[in-house]
């Protein structure tokens, strides 16, 4: 694979698996594409939440809006430039506040079954 | 690893390897934390250049400012909220604007020796 610049109008969405919040995520490069990382964006609508056990080492990147991630009994709030890391195996519950959140995501390995 | 939140506060900035331009990295999670992805955020002074064979996969999020990246033959320039994606083995040149730029990276392998 080549060099490659990404927006977030060229990731198709779909709701995050295993739920039915208004929380969708997008990969740009995957496991379709031969490399070792996941690339996508993420859209959360406001006041939604989703919890679950990492199933990859995931790298957030918050862009728009605010998101507030919960794990081990501690809660902390990531705004716009901020970065949460997510090691797989960790338990976390993340919740979108009123105004929805936008983030970039690199996870390792791929998040997706190559066999789904 | 436990979930951890970043922000650019938090990364030592050093001048970036092999290079004498004005362009800063500061890693957050690296080899020194056991998982398998480096984290950081970079920083370019205005209109500075970069040049080089990818040493790992790259994924850099541009958080503020934009950069002009030249690969192949061809040039295209990411703005704030972009993805660039550099695989392993390509080769590059990154140059900022009169603004400077503010990134956000995830590497796979880390790319910095473990032994150095």
């Amino acid at each position: 694979m080549k060099v490659r610049k990404f927006s977030i109008v060229d990731a198709s969405m779909e709701r995050s698996p295993g739920q039915d919040a208004d929380i969708f995520a997008g990969n740009l490069v995957d496991e379709r594409h031969g490399g070792p990382v996941t690339i996508g964006y993420g859209r959360y609508g406001p006041n939604q939440s989703l919890s679950e056990v990492m199933a990859v080492n995931d790298v957030m990147v918050v862009l728009e809006g605010e998101l507030s991630i919960s794990t081990g009994g501690d809660t902390f709030t990531a705004g716009p430039g901020e970065i949460v890391y997510m090691p797989k195996g960790e338990s976390v519950t993340i919740r979108s506040h009123s105004e929805g959140a936008v983030t970039a995501y690199v996870t390792y390995p791929h998040w997706r079954d190559p066999e789904a």
